[in-house]
């Protein structure tokens, strides 16, 4: 069956990350429909807004749909030209900023650029900090500084650690280092002795040794180090080794990087907030 | 004046982000309100669901007001019983998913952890791929690879180069290198030689002089580095510069990696999209 081509917009006064959340989220709850997505940052002038319109109007004409508009619009002369297109408009601010207010008893400042645009803040500069202490302690580097991070990331190599590792810094100011376990570990059943002292902030990253192979292959193509059998022995050993000195783990086969992120920090209960 | 204090509750079935972000964005359009902020994703349970229902409760007696909550709860029996607390809830799936089904003329899957859940999909191995980019051209490595750059940010010495480039490779999937310009570049007036044959993906990035020395005395506090001349003589150069070759630039003074990663997208026409 042919999936029904749609046009969705998404539309901001700033940066759009929160009509795209929005947006994203509810989209994925409906199958069978191909969207094409459209961004339109940055929309704050009423030239650029005409421009919009039209686009809109040329995708209702060409899908034999209308589009769907997301959006963040502080400015209401902005909203209402979009209103005027061959759309049906879901505007964040529109819908909550009224019931938000009679809540708190008070008008909101609608001012743009305030949920993504603060930056002189602790939390920017924790932020910053975090992302040099990830890069500073990636692979295994630097491990006599492990006592000051927050966690610390294991598993064999291509398991995700780095990856993780950059996105809990970036997005929630942790301190994340992480450490690489080897073929050279495995003739043993025991953690590097590295990482003894600072067990408590262990986390294992593990997945199928058939995803484990898929990943290495685009690597090192055909190497030993990618063929089925090593990822097989790799994945065993480690996750017998998490078992057997009780390390927290995570098998991260099915889910992205901001899935493992959240369920890394709820397990730890290191305190997650996504704005500072 | 004391600000008043309230709490907000984040309820997720999966990670909070989509929660989080919404409910972050409103908030900010309102002062003078101390938030309190509580987290809790992977909300499945009703057992949970009972423990986080006394906490709102208890914050609201304790605030005198009642706690605000941002949800995006797809299993009604879950948000039915937070109904039942001392709080304001504002459920974004429940708003939104009517609307849109009467528009797309289908039911809603409500499924849990398809907006953050997909992991195997091209886009997911892009951003993977792309982290491994910036990762290997991070602060002027391998500079014969920049052909294969999606964007080169430049600029002095901690001007946010590194956090930037993270940030548009592990959100957009974008293969951000950078290079340092460093006071031996500023002999003359000419970018640096590596550069030249990719000057049309090159983007500056700049600040005030006055907080370059702040964060510069962050790292090396009293040093002719990070004194205020110099940082001056740093980007007072580097603005010229940027001027003299038609490079973009931004001031990142007073905006977040968010906004400047999507800025920058934004001025270079590159496609973005948080969601592959």
């Amino acid at each position: 069956m042919n999936k029904q081509k749609r046009t969705v917009f998404y539309l901001s006064d700033r940066t759009g990350i929160t009509a795209e959340t929005l947006g994203h989220s509810l989209l994925t709850q409906f199958d069978g429909i191909e969207w094409e997505t459209i961004n339109v940052p940055f929309l704050d002038d009423l030239e650029k807004t005409k421009t919009v319109l039209m686009q809109i109007n040329q995708a209702a004409e060409s899908d034999g749909y209308r589009p769907l508009v997301f959006s963040t619009l502080l400015k209401p002369e902005i909203l209402e030209v979009i209103k005027q297109g061959n759309c049906r408009v879901y505007d964040f601010f529109e819908t909550f900023t009224r019931p938000v207010e009679e809540e708190l008893h008070r008008l909101s400042a609608r001012k743009a650029g305030r949920s993504h645009g603060l930056q002189h803040h602790p939390a920017y500069f924790k932020r910053i900090d975090a992302i040099n202490y990830v890069l500073a302690h990636d692979d295994g580097i630097n491990p006599r500084n492990f006592a000051e991070a927050d966690i610390i990331l294991t598993g064999v190599s291509r398991c995700g650690k780095t990856p993780t590792c950059l996105y809990l810094g970036l997005q929630y100011g942790i301190a994340a280092a992480n450490y690489p376990l080897t073929p050279d570990d495995m003739t043993v059943m025991q953690i590097p002795k590295v990482l003894e002292n600072v067990k408590s902030k262990l986390f294992g990253l593990t997945l199928t040794p058939e995803q484990l192979h898929f990943i290495r292959q685009e690597r090192r193509p055909n190497s030993e180090y990618a063929s089925l059998a090593q990822c097989q022995r790799e994945i065993q050993w480690q996750e017998s080794l998490f078992r057997q000195f009780n390390i927290a783990y995570l098998d991260t086969t099915r889910i992205s990087i901001e899935e493992i992120s959240a369920i890394i920090l709820n397990r730890c209960g290191l305190k997650r907030q996504l704005y500072g």
